[in-house]
C-alpha cells in the first residue's frame, strides 16, 4: 500500500470536500497542523466545503466551533451536513402538523427554522399523538433512552408517519478508546423493531454529494468532478460515497482506519480510495 | 383457514409444551379460563412443560407467579426457560473470572447459583474488566440505558470474551397496545456495533426444545415426537421452532397473532402450523 | 385509501417522473390507454421523463421499444436509466484496462460506447484477469449461471477492483403470475459470499433521482420541486425515493402493488405516497 | 495466540466430534498423516464422530468414501450429516405428497428411502404443483440455475410448503483457491427474494451437536459435555456451535482459517476457541 503526502495530491484539485470527524478534528480538538493545509488551499485558489453526518447543530453552529478553534475561513457557507438535507426534506415534504423528535433543543432548533413546530418525544403524550406528522432522530442526547426509545416505537405503531433519520453513523469516537452510540445506531434497532422503512440521510448516499456539490457549483466552484477530491477516514462512507459520485478519494489515517489494518481492510471490502495519506495536515 | 377447537386437538397427545406470554398469561394476568386446561390435562393424563424465552427470573421464581395466581400445578419442573440454557452454558464453559451482565439483580441471581461471580454492567469500572471472563444479557431493566449500553459496547471492544444473550425476543408487549424493546433487541443492536457474533438462547432456536424434551423424558414423559404438541402465539419463534423440532404445532390467537391477520402472516412467511385454534382455553 | 383519479391530479405539475415497468408497461406490452396519457401530458405543456431500473440496453433502444409500440413521442432524451448512471461512473472511475460483465452483449454495447474495452465473464479466463479493471453486473441474460457466477466469485476473490451494480431490482415480472431473479438479486447473493461492498445504481437511490432532475432542468424543466411528481407502482423504490428526494408521489395499482395489498403495505412499511390511483391512464 | 500440539489435547476427551472438510480431507483427497490420528484414537480407546453440513449423499456414502480412502474404521454410523437431521424432519412433518428438490438425484435418494415420492425441480411442470408437500435444498448440482431457481421462485410464490435447507454453507473449495457457491448460498438468495421463512439443518445450529451427541450416547458413548471435543476449521460454524453446545473446541489451520488470520478473525469476530492446533494429525 503507497501512502502519498497529502500535499502532493492536493494542488492537482480545484475543490477539495473533507469529512470533519477524523480528517480536520479528533475527540481532542482540531487536529494538529491542520490550519497549515487551509493557509495552502488559500494561497492556491482551491476551493473547500466540510461534509458532516451532524445533525447536533445547525451549521452555523457548526461552522462557529471551527472558528473558536482557530479556524477562521470555515464560515457557515462551508458546511454540508446531514441535518441540512434532513431539513430541506421537511420543508418540501412535511407542510404542517407537528414533527416530534429524539434529540437536544439545540438539534431541534434547526428545524424550527422552518416555521415548523416540533416537540421532543420526552415531552409527547402518546395519547395526543394524532398531531405529530412527522418523527426525526436527531442526536443521541437530550432524552432518557429506556423511557423515550420506547415511547418512540409506540408512537411509530400508533400511527402511520414519515421518519426521518439525520446521521447514518452508528457510533461516533469520544475519547482515544472508547466509542458511544449514534444517534444512527438507535434509529437502526427502532426500524428493525417496527418494521417500517426509515428514511436516512448522511454519507455515503449520493444525495450527501450532490448537495455538496451543488453549494459548491453555486458558490462558483467548478462542476468538473475530475477536478473535485473527497478527503475522508471511513471507507465506508466517505470513500465508497465518493467514490460512487464520481470523485477521486483520499483515505487518511488520523481517525476510524487505523495505518494497520488499512491495507487489510481496503482489501477484504473491495472499497478502494484513489490515494492513501498519513494525514490531511500540509506541513 | 380452519379454526380448531384447542379441546378436539389436546386429547391425541401424551404431552404439550406451552409458550407463555400471549398463550397462558397477557398483560393483565392469567388468560381466562386457562385454568380449566390444565385441569383436563390433569385429568386425562397429559403431560405439559412450559417453553419461554425469559431470562428476568430463575425456574423457581417464574413458577412461583403462576402458582399465586392460581395454577397450583405449575411448578418449577415445569419451567424450561431460555435462561436455564444460558446457565448450562456458563456452567460448562465459564469456570473462572468474574461475570457482567445487562439486567437487574433479581436476573443474575439465578447465575450466582453455579458459584459464579457476577458484576452489573452498572458497578463495572471499564479499567478493571480484565478479569471479566463473559457477559451475559438478562434483562431490559435495572440498568441505565444511555450509560449502561455505551459502557457494554467499550468492554467489548477492549477484551475479547464470550457474550450470552438469554432472550431472543426484541420486544414484548406491556398493555392492550404498547411494547417495550426487550433485551434481545438491545443486544442486536450491540451486536451490529461491534461486529462480533453472539451466542443465543431461545425459541425458535433447537436447543429450547430439546432441552424441553429431555427435561420431560428425564420426568418420565414420551420420545415420541409424533405425541408431543406445541403451543405458541408467534410463528417466528414458537411455530417454526416446533415445527424444525418434528412436533405437531397450534397457532393461538391470544397474543402476538391476531384473527385478522393470522391467515396473511402465514401464507407470506410460509410458516405453517398444524393447526390453528381461538386460544388454548378448555372450556 | 382514498383512491384519487390520475387525471386530477396531474395538471397540478409541471413535470411527471413515471416508472417504466408496471406503470406504462407491464409483460403483455403498453397499459392499454396510456397513450392518452402522454396526449394529454403534451397538450397541457407537462413535460415528463422515465426513470428505471433497467441496464439491459442503452436509452436510445429504451426508447426506441417505446416508439415501436405508438408513444412517439418517447425520444431517447425522455429516458433515465441506471444503465446512464453507471456509465457515468466508469467514465469517471475507470480509465483504464478491461471492464469485465455479466450480461448480454447488448448491455454491454452502451459502456463500450465510453471507449472502454470489456469482456463477458463468460469469455474470462481467470489465469489471466490482471488486467480486469472493474466489474459490471448488466442483466441476468446473456451467460451460464452455474458456470459464470462461480467464475465472478473467484475474479473477487483474485483481484481487488470496484464492481458495479446496474439494477437494484431483485425480481421483475416475466407474466401475470410468475417473476425471474434481476441482476441485482444475483449481484446480492455474490455480494453476500464474496463479503465485499458493491456500488448500486437505481431506485430508490438519490442518486437516480437527481439525475434525473438536472437532465429535466438541463432541458429547460423547472427546478422547483414542489412542481415534480413522481408516479411508480413500487413502494420501496419509487415511492421512498420519491419522498426522499422531496418530490410528491403517486402509487398506482397496476404493477407490483396489487389493490388489495396497498393500504396493508403503506401501513406496515411506513412508505407513505401523497396519493394513490388506480393507474396512470388518463380517459 | 497460542498455538498447541493437537496430541497433547486429544488425550483428555473421550469422544472427538471432527468436521470433515477442511480437517480430515480436502480439494485434495486426505489430509496426509490424518490415519495417524484415527489409529491414536482407537489404541485409547477415544470415540469419535464426523458432523458435516453435506447433504449431496446419504451417511453409508459418505462413509464409503473414506473407507475408500483408506480410513477403513469410518464406518456409516460414525457420520452425522445435516442431511441426516432434514431426512428425521421430513419423516415426522411431511407424511403425504411429493417432495420437489434441488439437488442430484443421488441426493434425494437418501429421502426416497423414507418411502416418500420425490420430484426434481427440473422436472417439474408448475401447472401441476398441488401435490407438492415441502420443497428441499439438497446440493448444488444436478439442475440449470438460470431456469430451476426461477421455477424454485415460482413454485414458492404459488403453494404455502415448508422449505428445507440441508446445507447452511454459503460456498466450498473446489481447488487450492478457489470456490464454488454451496447449495446454502443458492437458498439464501431465494429466501430473500420470496419472502418466506426457510427451515435450515446444520452446523452451528444447536440440532446438529444434539444429534451427534444423542447418536454418541446410543453407541455407548460418554455423556459427560467436559469429556467431548468439537474438531472443525471454521469459526462460525464448527466452533460457535461446539462452544454453544458446552463443548471445548480446537481450531485447526487446515482449512478455512489460514494461520495468518486466525488471531485476527478469533479477536474481531468473538468467538473463542478452546485451543488453536496446526491439524488435527498425530504424528
Amino acid at each position: 500500500m503507497d501512502i502519498t503526502p497529502f500535499k502532493s495530491i492536493a494542488g492537482n484539485y480545484k475543490t477539495i470536500f473533507f469529512d470533519a470527524f477524523g480528517v480536520l478534528k479528533n475527540h481532542r480538538g482540531l487536529i494538529p497542523g491542520i490550519e497549515n493545509t487551509f493557509r495552502f488551499l488559500e494561497e492556491n485558489g482551491i476551493d473547500y466545503f466540510i461534509i458532516t453526518n451532524d445533525a447536533s447543530r445547525g451549521p452555523r453552529e457548526l461552522a462557529q466551533d471551527y472558528q473558536e478553534r482557530g479556524l477562521k475561513s470555515i464560515t457557515k457557507n462551508k458546511i454540508v451536513s446531514s441535518g441540512m438535507l434532513a431539513r430541506e426534506y421537511l420543508q418540501y415534504k412535511v407542510k404542517s402538523g407537528t414533527v416530534a423528535y429524539l434529540g437536544t433543543a439545540r438539534s431541534a432548533h434547526y428545524i424550527e427554522t422552518l416555521g415548523l413546530q416540533t416537540i421532543s418525544i420526552a415531552d409527547l403524550n402518546l395519547e395526543n399523538a394524532e398531531d405529530i406528522s412527522a418523527l426525526v432522530f436527531l442526536d443521541d442526547e437530550g432524552f432518557d433512552w429506556a423511557n423515550d426509545i420506547n415511547k418512540t416505537i409506540n408512537l411509530l405503531r400508533a400511527v402511520n408517519i414519515p421518519t426521518i433519520v439525520c446521521n447514518t453513523d452508528k457510533s461516533y469516537p469520544v475519547s482515544r478508546s472508547e466509542v458511544a452510540i449514534a444517534i444512527g445506531g438507535l434509529a437502526n434497532m427502532v426500524e428493525d423493531i417496527v418494521g417500517k422503512r426509515f428514511i436516512r440521510f448522511g454519507k455515503p448516499d449520493a444525495q450527501m454529494f450532490i448537495f455538496a456539490y451543488e453549494h459548491s457549483i453555486a458558490e462558483g466552484g467548478i462542476a468538473d468532478k475530475d477536478k473535485i477530491l473527497m478527503v475522508g477516514d471511513t471507507l465506508s462512507t466517505d470513500i465508497i460515497g465518493g467514490n460512487k459520485f464520481g470523485l477521486d478519494t483520499v483515505l487518511v489515517l488520523t481517525g476510524n482506519t487505523l495505518a494497520k489494518h488499512a491495507e487489510m481492510r481496503i482489501n477484504s471490502r473491495g472499497i478502494i480510495p484513489t490515494y492513501v495519506c498519513e494525514s490531511a495536515v500540509i506541513e
